[in-house]
């Protein structure tokens, strides 16, 4: 049997970080290639307590179908949480009206794949920086949407190529940004460059979808305002997760946005998946209110702080000057970039070959074709142990590929 | 600001059912209106304990991403326990291998919209039973499919019909089909003709899509073979979930289909949600293995029997002459039919004002404005004595709706 797949599937491939996840099974091979929190990240005994007690105390909710708007609870604490750490959302004294403009997700990715489907149809565009998140582009590419990239500065966008680039491209209708500790590069926007972003998006009506999964994550330098909190047009689709803070593997996130797209994706999300987890729903809103979430992001930042401190320390110590790279303030990736015409699969495959994986860059680019000279690296899963090794690994085999 | 939605989810409405389940808040209320499988289903108990352990001895497997194809142990079980219930998959000597046609999904939901995104261009027909299950219908319109519908006769689709309908539809990749327990109408196929279908979609190489979320719950009758346990050329996706056996609202369901097909939903899944909820797919597969499933499945099955005996009883003493019903073999739905012509929308209106909710039948038709003059009720989610009492008041409807 010869099966005819749709188009936007038919050329699509699987994530290539996911495929090395998957085949990362030598126990001798250090892995920066993943973008997984840190183990340590979890708060099991807490969470462990919290579902003894739904089971005791509410369990036919919590196994029984719920609403695909999300918990209500949960919806409500988290439209605050957002309002208080990033000045999002109407104001708290509209009261629980205010939650209309929130929808939990399955995850941020599901947020940004259901953004994708209720504004785009097949054919029109999705405008990113290039290099991008890879599970963006290929939730693009699965409703059969191009993505077209704009260039990132060590300050964000280039905003001139953005405007040129909406100028240019017929049918764009979301700029996909994550403008905090930016995945793949680390990279930060700058007020002036989010605030000229924000410019730009309403002069040509275009809507703004900002993906912030790391941004209570930031272990240096200044808070920056979200472009969400802008926002006085109703452009911006704000997106995070509790991925980063609580725990991946459960699949919760949330959106908030104007209140007509949120019911947009609400009907979009019914032919989904109907709701998220409402058990990890329960959870999450349980631990919210009985648990120190602040103080336990706080402890998150201590680690990603001295991990990311110590593999920039490495990679000062190891890599060649001919190599540069990121230094973030926030998030979980460094962005390594190596002499232009470098040909970076051999890179990774040498690199491999020392038994350290890294994602080679051309994976987190919009043009697929479009080379790269770059690969990101994680310091959020490895062990210290694993960092400080893994960078000298990393050192010889920049300086074998670079003759230096 | 005015937002212009995509075509394909531009038009589309909020699930009728997840509407009046939203505003189910007036106690006095009798829903005939859910598809909630009961709470007495649910082994409470069981997973609390396997829960805590999973906390005690797994917990960063179970709160960390995971494989976008679900947990190994699980999809192995499950390939296991549909080879060994409905004689679907390779054979069990194949070893390992087999579970490669088996995927996770988040819930049926997910797996039937997988199907679609995967088969269909926008503009592209799937051809389904009418009515059927909203959740289908919307799952393809959001991804701006036609819906085409085929007559349900009491022993399962007109297949003249079916096959004068693929022949006239332009571009039909699918059909979508529930052929036990019938969603909305509680009508089984029988194996005539379930062979003729398969014979028409051979002849057509057109794709079946198998939805069988009810297939274990059968109370009376025999078992009838699925079609994909007929399925020698690989033309059958086969679909089912634990949302009516374990805990619906965890969201944990499974598609069995050729191993091309499973590739490329697991690449569309990626985007969509990255993988199921971890912790509830490694919980299902530690009830699996540590806890009696088939016993408790026998316990859901004598519920359910009782209670569709109890409605059935209802239905005959209070419903007029002129109202048929069907008398499902398993499943949650019994179907109710007045005299053609009948004003459902005024029924449906005037059984609300007696404090019984039930579904209008329009719902689930794949033409939106075509008539229909039944509507949807459903046993499993009322207690016995609402069902008791809900029968009575719909009595009371239909008679003077009929002035009789």
């Amino acid at each position: 049997m010869t099966y005819k797949f749709s188009d936007k599937v038919a050329n699509l491939k699987p994530s290539a970080i996911r495929e090395i996840f998957k085949s990362m099974s030598d126990p001798a091979m250090i892995s920066f290639a993943a973008g997984n929190p840190s183990p340590e990240s979890f708060p099991v005994e807490d969470l462990a307590r919290l579902s003894a007690d739904i089971f005791r105390t509410a369990s036919t909710q919590a196994l029984q179908y719920s609403i695909t708007e999300g918990y209500p609870a949960l919806r409500k604490i988290t439209a605050e949480r957002v309002k208080a750490k990033f000045n999002i959302g109407r104001a708290v004294s509209a009261g629980d009206k205010y939650t209309d403009d929130t929808i939990i997700v399955s995850g941020g990715q599901q947020g940004i794949e259901l953004a994708a489907k209720v504004l785009c149809n097949e054919g029109d565009a999705v405008i990113c920086e290039n290099p991008t998140f890879i599970g963006g582009l290929n939730a693009f590419r699965s409703l059969g949407a191009r993505t077209v990239g704009v260039p990132l500065l060590s300050d964000g966008p280039d905003t001139d190529a953005l405007e040129e680039t909406i100028k240019k491209t017929p049918n764009a209708k979301l700029l996909y940004l994550i403008p905090t500790f930016h995945n793949p590069t680390g990279i930060t926007a700058s007020l002036e460059k989010r605030i000229k972003i924000y410019e730009i998006a309403k002069k040509y009506g275009i809507i703004i979808f900002e993906d912030n999964p790391y941004g209570e994550l930031r272990f240096s330098g200044e808070e920056i305002p979200t472009i969400k909190s802008l926002d006085t047009e109703g452009l911006v689709i704000y997106c995070s997760s509790f991925s980063k803070i609580l725990s991946a593997g459960m699949r919760v996130g949330y959106i908030t946005a104007p209140e007509e797209i949120v019911q947009k994706m609400v009907v979009a999300k019914q032919s989904e998946d109907v709701h998220t987890n409402i058990f990890f729903q329960m959870l999450c809103h349980r631990f919210m209110t009985e648990c120190d979430l602040d103080g336990h992001v706080e402890k998150i930042r201590g680690i990603y702080r001295r991990k990311c401190a110590l593999m920039i320390n490495g990679l000062e110590e190891n890599l060649p000057a001919a190599v540069s790279f990121t230094r973030p303030e926030g998030g979980l990736f460094i962005w390594v970039t190596l002499p232009r015409g470098s040909d970076m699969l051999e890179f990774v495959k040498c690199a491999v070959s020392k038994k350290v994986a890294v994602v080679p860059g051309t994976t987190f680019n919009c043009d697929t074709t479009a080379p790269s000279y770059s690969v990101r690296l994680n310091y959020s899963t490895p062990s210290d142990e694993q960092i400080i090794t893994g960078c000298r690994r990393l050192g010889e085999t920049a300086k074998e590929f670079l003759g230096s």
